[in-house]
C-alpha cells in the first residue's frame, strides 16, 4: 500500500468550494444558481487592461525575472506611493496571485511546528497554506456581535507562546468585510513590536472602503522588519484569472529570502504581469465607479438580510464581503440543502457556510458568508430566494 | 532581532541565476553575453498559440476551476494518447509551471524527513522544492564517462531507508540530455515497486529525442499506483513565460490530495490556458521542425566542444542541454571569470557551472551546462569565445 503524506491527509478541502458539486447538480436539473459563494465578481476587467494583453506583440513567451518585470515593479511603486505607502521596486516581488505571496511568507517567516495568530472568523486557504508550511494557525475569535472588531489585546497575549513567530490579518476583511481602524492597527503594532512578531497583511481588498479609508500595515511607522504585505490584482481590477499579487517588505533579509523561494518557481505569469502593468494608467475616477457599484450591492444586500425575520448582518466597511447570523440550525446543512431541496421559479442561491472560516471547532453554525459580486437584479433575487428558503427550512429554529 | 525561517535561511539560491549579477555588469560595458546557462529557448512561440490569447474575446478574467479549464483537459486527453499515454482529464490537473507540479508531488507524497532519490546532476530547482517541503534530497551519482546512464539498481539500493519514499527522473534529462533505455525504464520500475515507491518522472522535454523515442513513466505497466508525471509546456512550445504545467497520476487518492493543494491557490492563470489548448492544435509537422532544428544545433555544439584540446562533451540524446567537463580548475570560478575578466571582439559566453545541478558536495568542479537554446550562428560566436577563454583561462588544467 503506497501511502499518500501525512500533510495530503491533513490538508482542508476548500470550505468555499466543496457544495459545488451540489451546484453542478442543480443546474445540470435546470436551477439557476446564484453565486454568492465566492469572490469572482461579475465586473468586467477594464478593457484596457485586457487590450494590452491582446495587443502585446513579442515573439517569445519568455521566463519573466523571478521577482516580476521590472517596469512592472517600478511602475508598482507609483502606485503605492497613491495610496501612501513608500516603498522601492527592489522590496517587491510579483507573485502567482495573492496566494503565492501568503505562501511565501509563512514558508519564508515561520518553520514547521511555528505558530501564526489570525483573528477568526478567517480566509479559508490561510488554512492550506499553513498545512503545506507545517505552520500551526491559532485562531483568535472576533464576533458578529461588534461587526468582528478586531479582538481585545490581551485575547492575542492569551495565545502568544515561545513558537508565535507572525499575526495574519486581512483589512478590509475576507469573509467579515471589516475595516480595521487607526486605533486598531496601532494596537497590533504594539504586540508585533512588544512580542517581536511579523505582521503579514492581506491587502487585496484596499481600494473597496466604504465607511472611512484603510490603515495599510506599511503606514505603521517604526515597525520596517515586521511587516509583510500580500497584495494582488485579483479585486483591484476584476482580474482574478491573471494570477499576479505581489509580496512586499522593507525587510532586506526577509525579501532576500523570498527571492530564493521565488527563483526556484522561476518567474510569475508574463501574460498577467503586462495586465496589471497596464492597470496601473486606469484614470483616476476607475475606482470610484467600481466602489460606488459595490457599495450599493452592499447596501441592498445588509438591508435584505436584516430585513428578514431572525437574522443578523452587521454592515461591512470594506471588501466585497458579508457574514450574516441565520434562524438554522446549521450553516453547512443548510447550504447544502439550498442546492439540493430548494428552488423558486427554478432558482436557488449558493452561500458559504461560515464554519470553513472558522478555525475553533463548533463556531459559525448560524453564520454564512456572502460576496456581494452580483448585480443588484441578481442580488435581490438571490435574497428572495434566501427569505423563502428560511421559512421553508426544516431546521429553522 | 526578528529572524526568517531555518526554511527560508536552508533555501538555496538557484544556481542557473547567481550568476545573473556579473552579466548585467557585462553587458553594462557594452560586452555581449551569449546566453547558454538558461533554458530559456529563441525559438517563436508559435503564432497561433499567442494569437488564440490576442483573440480571445472574454468579458472578465475569471479564475478557471481549480484543476484547470476542462476544455483545456479534455484536449489534453487527446495530446497525451498521441504519445503513447493513457489518461483521462479527471487524472490530469493544470499546474502554474511545471514547477508548482513537482512541488505538489513533493508536498502531497512526501513529510517533512521523507527521502527522495534523484540520479545526480539533477535539475537544480528539485532543491528549492525539497527546502520549501522539509524533504531530504538523497543523491545516487551518475558519471559523464557512460554519458550519464541510470547508475545501476545497487547505487539506488544502498541509498533506499525507511524514509525513501519516492525517485524523480527527468528524461529526457535537465542537465545531462541523457535519454533513459526503454531497459532502464524497467530497472526503475523493478525499484519502484520492490520498495514501494512513488516514481516522478519529469517530461518537460518529451518531444526533443533525437536519438530513439522516449519511455514515458506512464508507460510501464502495472505501477499506476507510483507513477506521476510532471509537465509543462515551457519548453514544448517555448512558451516558459507562461507558467502552465500538469500534475499527471492514476493514483486517486494523490490527485485528491493534490487537488486540495490546488484549490488552496485557487486556479492556474487564465490567459496561458488559452495558449496551452491552441498550442493542441498545432499541425503535426511542429515538431519535426522544432526537433530537427535543436538536433542540428546539438550536432554543433558537441563537435565544437569535443574539438577543443581537453574537452569531453557526450552526445545527449535528448532535451537542449549537454554537460561538458573541461580542462579547468574550478567550473564556479571559470563561469564568472568568463562574465568579469574575458572578452572576445566584446562578446562571452554564460555558462551554468555544473556544481549546482550535483547533490554531492565537491562533484562537478569540472563540468559546465550548456542549453544550445540559441540559433547556430550564435553557438558558434558562443563556442569561439569558450575556446579562445580555455586558452586564456589562468585556471586552466
Amino acid at each position: 500500500m503506497l501511502n499518500i503524506s501525512k500533510r495530503g491527509q491533513a490538508m482542508p478541502a476548500s470550505p468555499i468550494r466543496k457544495l459545488v458539486p451540489y451546484a453542478e447538480a442543480a443546474k445540470k436539473k435546470g436551477t439557476k444558481v446564484y453565486h454568492l459563494n465566492i469572490g469572482q465578481p461579475d465586473i468586467e476587467t477594464p478593457k484596457m487592461v485586457l487590450d494590452a494583453v491582446r495587443h502585446s506583440d513579442f515573439k517569445v513567451l519568455e521566463y519573466s525575472h523571478s521577482a516580476g518585470n521590472e517596469s512592472y515593479r517600478k511602475k508598482l511603486v507609483g502606485y503605492y506611493k497613491s495610496v501612501g505607502i513608500d516603498i522601492t521596486s527592489d522590496q517587491i516581488i510579483i507573485t502567482t496571485g495573492g496566494s503565492e505571496a501568503i505562501l511565501f511568507g509563512f514558508m519564508a517567516c515561520l518553520d514547521a511546528g511555528d505558530e501564526v495568530i489570525i483573528p477568526e472568523p478567517f480566509y479559508a486557504n490561510y488554512n492550506g497554506f499553513a498545512v503545506a508550511a507545517g505552520v500551526q494557525v491559532v485562531p483568535v475569535t472576533s464576533h458578529i456581535e461588534n461587526g468582528f472588531a478586531l479582538p481585545p489585546i490581551e485575547a492575542f497575549e492569551q495565545k502568544i507562546t515561545p513558537r508565535t513567530k507572525a499575526i495574519v490579518i486581512c483589512n478590509p476583511n475576507n469573509p467579515t468585510g471589516y475595516l480595521y481602524s487607526a486605533a486598531e492597527m496601532e494596537q497590533l503594532k504594539e504586540i508585533i513590536l512588544k512580542h517581536n512578531l511579523f505582521l503579514f497583511s492581506d491587502e487585496a481588498y484596499r481600494e473597496f472602503c466604504y465607511d472611512g479609508t484603510q490603515v495599510s500595515a506599511m503606514h505603521l511607522k517604526g515597525v520596517d522588519e515586521h511587516v509583510v504585505i500580500m497584495d494582488t490584482i485579483s479585486k483591484r481590477y476584476s482580474a482574478c484569472g491573471g494570477r499576479i499579487g505581489a509580496f512586499l517588505t522593507r525587510n532586506k533579509s526577509l525579501y532576500d529570502a523570498v527571492m530564493k523561494f521565488a527563483q526556484a518557481r522561476l518567474s510569475p505569469p508574463s501574460f498577467a504581469q503586462i495586465a496589471g502593468e497596464a492597470a496601473i494608467d486606469l484614470p483616476a475616477d476607475y475606482f470610484d465607479t467600481t466602489k460606488a457599484e459595490y457599495q450599493s450591492r452592499r447596501d441592498l444586500l445588509v438591508q435584505r438580510l436584516n430585513a428578514m425575520e431572525g437574522v443578523f448582518c452587521p454592515n461591512p466597511g470594506g471588501a466585497f464581503y458579508a457574514i450574516a447570523k441565520l434562524p438554522i440550525d446549521d450553516a453547512d446543512v443548510f447550504c447544502q440543502w439550498l442546492l439540493e431541496h430548494f428552488s423558486h421559479d427554478n432558482q436557488t442561491v449558493m452561500l458559504a457556510p461560515a464554519t470553513g472560516f472558522y478555525g475553533t471547532p463548533g463556531l459559525g453554525k448560524q453564520e454564512v458568508r456572502l460576496a456581494y459580486v452580483l448585480n443588484k437584479g441578481d442580488i435581490n433575487k438571490a435574497m428572495d430566494c434566501l427569505e423563502l428558503a428560511l421559512k421553508q427550512y426544516p431546521g429553522r429554529i
